[in-house]
């Protein structure tokens, strides 16, 4: 009867995670201008659509395969058509293939953060088979599928690393290669705001996240059968995702004079990020701590990575990056070891007695993950930029990714006005 | 206690399948045009009220009441007022109400997706009631209620048939009754592309329906205490949608040259039509050849119908009904054995050494079912049409239905703009 | 094995309630002006991020606490990092305190509805606090929390007074010092129709509460072992905000000649409000009956209302204010003595042979609980107003709260075209 309750929450879990990618599109199309907005809105749905093929066939089989090693799983390509549950399994293989599933593909959404406002068709179709076959799975067998890092105990509960870090590091290596948007910078290398067009669809889609978060974080628990870890681990979340709506609020108020709503949004984002590596691992006071400071964070790095003529439309280096480097280090100074021992993943952390080392480990994950998304997404994408080319024509970037990509506006009726009247936004 | 299992599993489909409705409020209005999304979105809350009273009141006792017959249900009317549950039950009785309640609104959204743009405010509150009592009921009791196509093994899982294939049925009756749009057709017969005016609401309703659909036909198992069953359907589920997306993106690409967002939409919608009915009866490989024919067959269904001159904004006929047939087909080819035996409905497919059996009692299904769905909505309409009409004015419709059938534009300060600078696109 | 269901089930609610904040953006969003939508769809998230954190540091001990009496709770502050579930309890404290939190925050919102397009940050900011601490806990203890009204027998079974006329009666006052928008009134007092800029995002928002409101009042039951009452809940819930869609669209439709969008709306909503004191305790006959009376009231209140130049621009005083009087004294007509004896709240309503006494006690309860919310937020409102001010400037207002409070419009595209043409709604 334990797998029944299990299943059901769990598979409640998995369609939570699916459900957030309605939340990046309402995020993305929201936070870019409206001549490219059914571009940006329909590239996550096709997306969603390679992942999950290429995730059926040989990406589940890379993270959990049987016959794998500390690196790479391996077998069982191709599966589930048998509805067999193992002895001791916690949720039937089934119910744990789509919750995995759409984890990849929300990994693989916030990589194409990066690629926002002047990217290729092309370049979205190949790198989305890539991400999904040689970065993504690696690292969650690594963290999750019983690789080198589980064996080393670095605590990752919900994906801060494997699934927003992993991300991030491929927006950011795609941001360098792609180069500024046109009119993003100065002459002078000042940095004009381009900013996104419709702030109802950033704000739902971030609170749609949110919601979807309930299913990333406190379904992982992958068992309800208590009855109660799970809304230990859901309290947190809420925590640290209001923490950081309110910090970055405040924060940009008290530096900028305005409460800016994009960054507020932002730092809900980042405690929710920050609080995915943690929310089962810290008491609920620690929670709200991660979410403030994922918060003040986020504010700080949104506009360090602009000073650095990094021009990432979606904030993924930010809110998915900084914070998902923080909330993983979080561990390793809040863990405490009663929780530690009933997840049975490594030690407590710093302020609960367990010294540098569970930190330590939390670090060496943090920099080996980052290092191998970024390396992987920037060697694949600098050999298709020198071949085939991954951004568009500055005509068509001017003209917008829906005409030039799709051939229709996702506004047609808007678009024909603002070009009528002349006011169009030309950066 | 596994009624409780069973009831919260099912209940969450319900739910999810209501949620739907969210969906096609958003694929409606941003498929159709300005002037016209207050009055397509908004007629959705009342058509769903509507559909839900008739329901309670007759719909679900002519379906599933217990003195019926193999033609149609009855008794039990104005039912759901005790809460016992029969010996040998799944889901408690309330449960299975709310559930197929919502199945009904949906069939209904799919029917209006035809009336869209032109027709009149009494058309939709008068064809509600008799969708509800005459069309919907009969086909559901024949397939799903004990009738007489549950008697010869008709396969239909979640209703590729009872919902899709009867509401598209209804709305290609609606479309050939109310005649195309102003402006659809030039004198010479051809057409004219009336694009809707946001994609990203369209891209978010499509999201949407996708993630329902978990609820759909994962929901139909109507039972999680094994943990393991709906977990299989929701992979097929999943797979159905993605390569009905992938498919039809890459087709619009290979043969228009332009990786069209609308047909892409309209490929993950036709995915998981085609998937509905078969997604318990065949394996997860099956799922993606069943997707990737839907995707296909959407494209070229889409440009079939508006060469033939029937104009169907939403594209229900081809998303839902091309698709519905195919996918009921589908189980003809593809169902296996093992799994016909397990949800205990029909026989193996042709390529599992069914035979031509199950395919022919499934092309029976689609063939009576839809004579049946379009047969009784083209009566019901064509008296409507010739006593009190059933289309808005030409001067009603060129000022759009926001202001005549409601009083006030959905987007009153946009539309306001658009008169005054002239560019209001006038087809 | 039960407590896993029971937790499953309201956590599943809980994530419904916090989904419908979604709802709420996309409502208020599109009820409001273009200039003002990122400012009242972003303060959603960081009102909602203040009212969790004071809610884990002392709201829900103010409820729950173990050392209160009939007046407040107390004990127990910054609670939840034990899971130990006490004997005999449906579900975990951890679930329990989530699904609590997720209704404070629906209060909020209703509350700041009155706030709409003239109130400062600041304002929101300092209410936020005061409304999470000494109103709606206070409210809340005395109905649920074992307080003196709980204690008299008051039927209120998700919160048609304790969240909705709550929310509502804040609204009010916060309305009456605010005073009209400007442009609302003419000199002669006339008042003028400022519409919502988007009735797409307002029937999106409306719909996305409806399917939330599963978790509100089927939620509500937080067992789920016997698979059978929380569908009978939802049941009541489907067809009271049935009845109210279509009652206020038919009411609208005979007095005004047109079936106004936002009357619909707003019949739909106050369907579910009037039925969430009585999901539980009415047959289903009556919860139509419910919707249909709360539709027609909330026609007649929002010109009631209008008339009396109180300017709601979310209608919140008469969809949760109007229809939350209403739904609370339902149970005293229709609430039947099987059902009350099953809930084990009150007694049997007026027309089920209970004679006045529950009519009196809920009507006690609406007096009790209305005035307290209104008296202390005018209070409260009312020194801030005479101290730090709670309105914008005229300046600020006309050119927006987007642009005064957050730096930037929600729409910068959309707003930079207005401005140009001139052709700015200007009220």
């Amino acid at each position: 009867m334990e797998i029944g309750i299990n299943g059901v929450w769990t598979m409640l879990g998995a369609i939570l995670v699916l459900f957030m990618q309605c939340g990046f599109i309402m995020l993305e199309a929201g936070s870019t201008r409206m001549k490219n907005a059914g571009h940006i809105a329909g590239k996550t749905i096709f997306t969603i659509g390679i992942v999950s093929i290429v995730f059926w066939a040989v990406g589940y089989a890379l993270i959990f395969g049987s016959h794998g090693n500390g690196l790479i799983g391996w077998g069982d390509y191709f599966g589930f058509n048998v509805m067999d549950i193992p002895d001791g399994a916690s949720v039937a293989p089934t119910v744990n293939f789509i919750f995995q599933l759409a984890f990849a593909t929300i990994s693989m959404s916030i990589a194409f953060g990066g690629f926002a406002e002047r990217a290729k068709m092309s370049a979205y179709l190949i790198f989305a088979i890539v991400f999904s076959v040689v970065i993504y799975p690696v690292i969650a067998h690594w963290i999750w599928g019983g690789g080198w890092l589980a064996a080393h105990g670095k605590q990752d509960f919900a994906g801060s690393t494997v699934v927003h870090l992993t991300g991030a590091m491929a927006a950011m290596a795609a941001t360098l290669l792609l180069k500024p948007r046109l009119g993003k910078y100065n002459k002078n290398g000042k940095p004009n705001n381009i900013l996104g067009h419709n702030q109802v669809f950033t704000t739902l889609g971030v609170m749609i996240l949110w919601v979807g978060w309930f299913g990333f974080n406190a379904g992982s628990t992958i068992t309800a059968g208590d009855g109660s870890f799970f809304g230990f681990v859901a309290i947190n979340t809420q925590l640290g995702a209001a923490a950081g709506a309110v910090a970055a609020m405040l924060i940009a108020w008290l530096v900028t004079g305005k409460a800016d709503i994009s960054v507020m949004l932002n730092g809900a984002l980042a405690g929710l990020v920050a609080i995915t590596a943690s929310c089962a691992f810290v008491e609920s006071w620690a929670a709200i701590v991660i979410g403030l400071v994922a918060g003040i964070l986020v504010f700080i790095s949104m506009r360090f990575f602009e000073r650095l003529r990094m021009d990432d439309p979606i904030y993924a280096m930010s809110a998915h990056g900084a914070a998902g480097v923080w909330g993983t280090l979080a561990n390793g100074f809040f863990a405490t070891p009663e929780l530690a021992a009933k997840v049975g993943v490594g030690k407590a952390g710093l302020f609960y007695g367990g010294g540098l080392e569970q930190l330590g480990v939390q670090a060496l994950g943090v920099v080996v993950c980052a290092a191998f998304a970024f390396g992987v997404t920037y060697l694949v994408l600098y050999i298709m930029k020198v071949t085939i080319g991954i951004r568009v024509t500055e005509e068509e970037e001017t003209i917008g990714l829906d005409m030039s990509e799709h051939g229709a506006y996702g506004y047609p009726e808007q678009m024909k006005e603002l070009q009528t009247s002349g006011t169009s936004q030309s950066v």
